[in-house]
């Protein structure tokens, strides 16, 4: 077994690439002070004129008009084109069950995220239960406020139950961003890593550390697009038939992954394996990584801190990625949110589809095809084109 | 007894001044259209450094340190500075139990006052619920979200005990608009009037109509300033001991009010009577008023129908002044809320007490002074210096 220290350090232009942008801790707390977020005033209200438009006695027509016929409500309110941003705090970045204020600061940044790249409105709704009935209930009651949920940061496997019964309860777009976003950006990724190897996807063996949230939907999807050779991994080692300790989803995913059925842990797992796609919350070690097959595929995104540091990783695989900001090809689900939700309020969706799902992935992996290399496999979060190719594609596949 | 038809029509000029700003319905609903508000960034996220800051990996670091000290979350989160502007939907302006989305408008119109006037950031919550015990429980589950409940358009009696028990849950401050805003302006205008009149506030004989949230909370706010002299009327006549059919909230008022235990309806409780202050969604027959004291004081409150016609009540009444922006005299709780809760949150109150409101009301009638007169006894609703004079009020009440 190789150990880390035989393993040569990486060259100093290498090691540069993949340095974090130097950010102090005085600077991101200053950035935070007071909160990221404003709501803003759609037409300015400087007259009585304008008062007696927008409040009373105005406004009471509106209001009469939307009591008269309901369907009013979604041209004349903001709440169609609005997103909750919704968390209970049990599963946040990797920060674990941290409650529902400390998850507020990455709401607020998703928020900002949504408009930003997508123009959508939303508001973060953070709740201090994690009982999922009460979640559903709460959901439900507050429902008329906004057009669709962003489910986010939720615990697995509470979050598939969760997602499930409020796609059931509410008649709006839901998606669990920690599935379905990183579902949607690692296919991207996939797709245009394996152009880059020259590797044919759907022939791909792929590794999934991590049977969350995100592990979980990222197996769907790659089943669901074709991949025949996907492993995933939890905690305990692959899942496979013979375990006797998984139900539910991952019952599930043991009888439909893993055709090869491979034991144990990671080592065995990536033996030979083209990619592996960690979400994981842990470490992979160094050796198991070593033991890939040629011009393998790293995609280490677990956020803050990556299954394997990028610089490492290089020493093994031909494409590195990660989920964070300061690293080249960060596969971040700011790709696909903002696109697939304003897609699908701009096209009246009462729900988001697989088929949705995968046309987003489409999208945003053609944006990459200019300039495909191994350091730029997905657009840059801040390219403006994205979330508007991905919204395109989300109504075309309606 | 005096009929309309009776009653000299008034004079060109008067009606003139009185006549609403002519507005279409066009116009109106172009106005609402896509609704009032907007999410906007605080700091512009432009570069993968901005990105870094305010998503992963850095905001990590936020949440981290608020699971760590919860305190935190006031300063790094908007939730702090945020208003939730809630309501059931069951008594929207004088439209009475429309529902949760037909509210909608208004609580945006709410939500666009609070940041116009006092530079608030609010968000409307709907309530597809108007039980009280799954409101307070909803509230209390998404209450790390926000920093403080205006609470909007809840029925009576329901409203007060909402009010009261979510003052209880929840550790931040809650005040029901329409009962507190309402009493504060109507007690800044009614001292105003009594300047302008020639009376002294504590010895005005007042008569509410409108036994409702607004009527009982004007009732205890004069109580609570001295004037001993004050009836209230519901549908059925004036609240006093001897009315077997009311209890709660009522029955404590008719206990506390109505010294000269006055029985039957408005005409008897007009008789000499210094001030009208209609809060009831009805009218008020002309003969009534006829009957008040010299230099009678008239509010006519309802929205959007005040309950008299301010042309008719100034052939009657030597002050008139209604709720609505489109007549002088706009008695509108727009004055007192903005300033209310900036103050509160900017103070880190973790209530609204009466003196806080006294003292915003005191702010306001004192911006009048200047250039006080029959038709100008409140500041006019878009005079920037009321809800910072109101909110600094508020601050050294606490």
């Amino acid at each position: 077994m190789t150990t880390h220290s035989a393993v040569p350090t990486a060259p100093a232009d290498t090691a540069d690439a993949a340095s974090p942008i130097p950010i102090s801790e005085e600077e991101i707390f200053a950035a935070h002070e007071g909160g990221k977020l404003s709501v803003g005033v759609v037409r300015p209200i400087d007259s009585k004129r304008d008062l007696s438009i927008a409040y009373t006695p105005g406004v009471a027509q509106v209001s009469r008009a939307i009591a008269a016929d309901p369907a009013l409500a979604q041209s004349h309110t903001w709440a169609s084109r609005l997103v909750a941003v919704v968390s209970d705090g049990t599963a946040v970045l990797g920060l674990g069950d941290i409650g529902a204020s400390a998850s507020l600061p990455v709401m607020e940044g998703k928020s900002a995220l949504f408009k930003t790249f997508a123009g959508l409105d939303s508001i973060p709704i953070v709740l201090d239960t994690t009982d999922t009935d009460e979640i559903v209930e709460t959901l439900v009651r507050i429902a008329p406020s906004f057009g669709a949920v962003n489910l986010e940061d939720v615990a697995a496997p509470r979050c598939f139950e969760l997602e499930r019964r409020l796609i059931e309860a509410l008649d709006m777009p839901v998606m669990h961003d920690d599935q379905h976003g990183t579902a949607v950006v690692v296919l991207a990724a996939l797709t245009n890593a394996a152009k880059v190897v020259g590797k044919e996807l759907a022939e791909l063996r792929v590794v999934i550390s991590g049977a969350g949230s995100a592990g979980v939907a990222v197996a769907e999807i790659l089943l669901a697009v074709g991949l025949t050779d996907v492993i995933v991994l939890d905690s305990r080692g692959t899942l496979h038939p013979g375990r006797t300790d998984i139900s539910g989803v991952k019952r599930d995913l043991a009888e439909r992954t893993n055709p090869r059925r491979i034991e144990h842990g990671t080592t065995a797992a990536l033996a030979g394996a083209d990619a592996f796609v960690g979400v994981s919350s842990s470490t992979v070690p160094e050796a198991d990584v070593a033991g890939m097959a040629e011009d393998a595929i790293i995609f280490a995104l677990s956020n803050p801190d990556p299954e394997i540091t990028p610089d490492v990783a290089r020493q093994y695989a031909a494409v590195v990625a990660t989920g964070r900001s300061d690293f080249p090809n960060q596969i971040n689900n700011v790709l696909a949110f903002p696109g697939i939700f304003r897609g699908a309020l701009d096209a009246g969706a009462k729900g988001i589809t697989l088929q949705m799902k995968i046309a987003a992935a489409h999208a945003i992996s053609e944006l990459a095809l200019e300039g495909l290399s191994v350091d730029r496999i997905v657009p840059s979060p801040l390219d403006p084109r994205v979330a508007p190719a991905v919204a395109a594609a989300v109504i075309a596949a309606v």
